[in-house]
């Protein structure tokens, strides 16, 4: 197997991107970054992926349009306003924060990708963003700004900053990928997924990086869930620069699979962040299907299993109520053989099967009780001899999930 | 229109049925009934619908069996135990349930229904139902029990008593229809419903029966959403004893109408009760989709809103977040016109328009939350001006819904 070496630097990790993040005020608070932008010097091809929700926000409206190119190769976005069910007018903003952009740098405005996150209906304060774009564009210039800066710009209720970079080697040159992402609430795998922006410096077909976004798109954020809302906002965009000046990845090369697995490894690992970052969460739920006649019905088990309300707060409870797993299979609307199921719960603390052809097997409650007290815990699955594993990770739902959004406007 | 009275009685109010409950030692405490018992004096017309769980309980598969005759006239139903996941040891125990009160009445095993509800994958401890099986015959006879105990005894995480009687006249006899139902969590419209045993003292053919119930969950209990769990126990089943002594209400004449009618407003009265009695629910909402161009898309729409987790804490809240709505229309499933969205909120307290042509409009904050601190809250959403209108019920999201699932088994 291909070496996958984790590296520093997220977003900026890859030869030539920039980023950088500042305050502009659209948050209240001046210590809060709001307004982030991710440049590359040279010209890029790109390929994006985005919600699968019927209202879709203004910036996604135009990023959609803009990314018919292909050609994106700066991110202007922005948090604490969704820019969403603002009509008309939204769609005014968001053109026009791609159009500050493009004149900033003299680049086409249909190379800017604009993405905003924050509550919905509100009208975007672009008077706000229009008075702090220069300063925005000095701090990419002078590269005083960086990973973490426009990370925090991008952040609404995420706690932790997300973001992870690799590096592979391709035909003996380095090639790197970056990313950073947020998204800690409104996360289920019926979309797109939250924000994610990716950054590469490898000399690829954008074929090729189209490909490879769907697939790790696929096996990664559309195997999230956090609490089952598909968002208005969602976005994935990956941009690729060519700077490692390696053999050009195409479809038909062997260099192809190096990229696209070192992408997969990318997005899962973000995905592990975001998951572990869910609202009020306080563990990582790894759910895996095993045996499963094929990847479709793998995929929805494991995924009604991770939204399940009550599994999330049983693992909250750290309570092995494998009732609730069993239950959840149930009503996935696939066929299987309920006799069949065998589960165990899993964490560094160890593994014990709770469950045995459909059936209660006796166990200690004391040491499931123990292995589910961790942080990261893992429900494993089978269901039968079957060729197809599907791996969906979730997170546990605590009372701070419902203080979080009780009243997150005021 | 028919005039459909209340009544007192519940389960009891139909003429010639008895019911019952005691403590035979499933649930803990002695002071916690949680065996029950429903009984016709006389031979019964039965209709039934089962959950969509493709994990069935055992008492669902017995009582499927048992339910092809039609012929219903007893059921005994547990708490504290689903007696689900119990394998082929669970089957015979919801057999011997069955066979047990055949006996003590001396009626044909096929004519009893068999409920449980509880904790998933536990084997059922038969033995305290056998040893009790007498006593809970007995207090039927004498009469000494009724419809108050009879609900405790299948009572789980239910905070409140739940049942509903109507009378209604069929030319000139008046006829009673009564019921209770259980049920606080796992409940999702994907399926039949909860536990909800429905008596009439109605002379009336089976097919009528049959479609009368079929059409009132389909537009009630189908129509609840609690926590989005769809359980793997739910039952809901009508007797009809005749005792009335009515002209026999059947498909093709005007007294069908009637009896439909009244059927469905008792159910639809049950889930109310129901949602307001959601696990940890603090109040009652309700979501009413107007202007849909048929009745499948409407449904759609009102069970996506009534669903979404973040739109049920904003209503804990009493945040009037309305972007909460639109975001949940969108990942319905369902097309729709999003910039024909209008959404108002509405209590007893008042109604307040919040997003008009699907976009934010100027209200008062402090109005809003004040018509949403009530108990019972609408959300009234018109998408146009189509023919078809759908009301879904629903509960908000607290701390005790958390609180009470983290560890419900301990």
């Amino acid at each position: 197997m291909q070496n996958i070496k984790t590296i520093e630097g997220g977003v900026c990790a890859a030869k030539g991107f920039r980023a950088g993040g500042i305050w502009c005020g659209i948050k209240a608070s001046p210590h809060k970054r709001d307004l982030a932008l991710i440049y590359s010097e040279t010209a890029c091809v790109s390929a994006a992926v985005f919600t699968t929700n019927r209202v879709k926000a203004a910036p996604v409206i135009v990023t959609q349009e803009h990314c018919k190119d292909a050609r994106i190769r700066a991110v202007i976005a922005n948090s604490g306003n969704a820019n969403a069910c603002t009509g008309r007018e939204g769609l005014v903003s968001a053109r026009r924060m791609a159009s500050l952009i493009a004149n900033e740098f003299a680049i086409p405005v249909r190379n800017v990708a604009v993405a905003s996150t924050g509550v919905i209906g509100i009208p975007l304060p672009i008077a706000a963003i229009e008075a702090e774009i220069s300063a925005l564009a000095d701090s990419i210039r002078a590269d005083v700004s960086g990973n973490e800066s426009t990370l925090e710009a991008i952040m609404t209720t995420d706690t932790r900053k997300k973001s992870s970079a690799v590096e592979i080697n391709v035909h003996g040159h380095p090639v790197r990928i970056g990313a950073i992402v947020k998204g800690s609430g409104m996360v289920h795998p019926n979309m797109a997924t939250m924000l994610c922006f990716i950054t590469t410096d490898a000399a690829i077909e954008q074929s090729a990086l189209s490909v490879a976004l769907k697939d790790a798109v696929r096996s990664s954020f559309n195997r999230l869930s956090i609490d089952g809302v598909t968002s208005t906002n969602d976005m994935v965009i990956v941009m690729a620069n060519g700077r490692a000046e390696n053999q050009k990845i195409a479809l038909d090369n062997e260099y192809f699979a190096i990229f696209s697995t070192a992408l997969r490894s990318l997005c899962v690992e973000l995905v592990r962040q975001a998951a572990q970052d869910g609202e009020g969460a306080t563990k990582l739920i790894v759910v895996t299907i095993t045996g499963a006649r094929d990847e479709e019905t793998a995929e929805a088990l494991a995924k009604s299993v991770a939204s399940s309300n009550l599994v999330k707060t049983a693992a909250f409870g750290a309570d092995a109520n494998w009732g609730r797993v069993v239950c959840a299979l149930g009503y996935a609307g696939v066929s299987f053989e309920p006799d069949h199921v065998n589960i165990a719960f899993s964490s560094k603390k160890g593994s014990i099967s709770v469950c045995k052809n459909g059936q209660t097997i006796p166990f200690s409650e004391e040491n499931a009780k123990n292995i589910l007290l961790e942080d990261e815990i893992e429900i494993n699955i089978s269901i039968g001899n079957g060729p197809s594993t599907v791996t969906v990770w979730g997170c546990d739902f605590s009372y701070d999930y419902v203080k979080i959004n009780g009243d997150y406007r005021t």
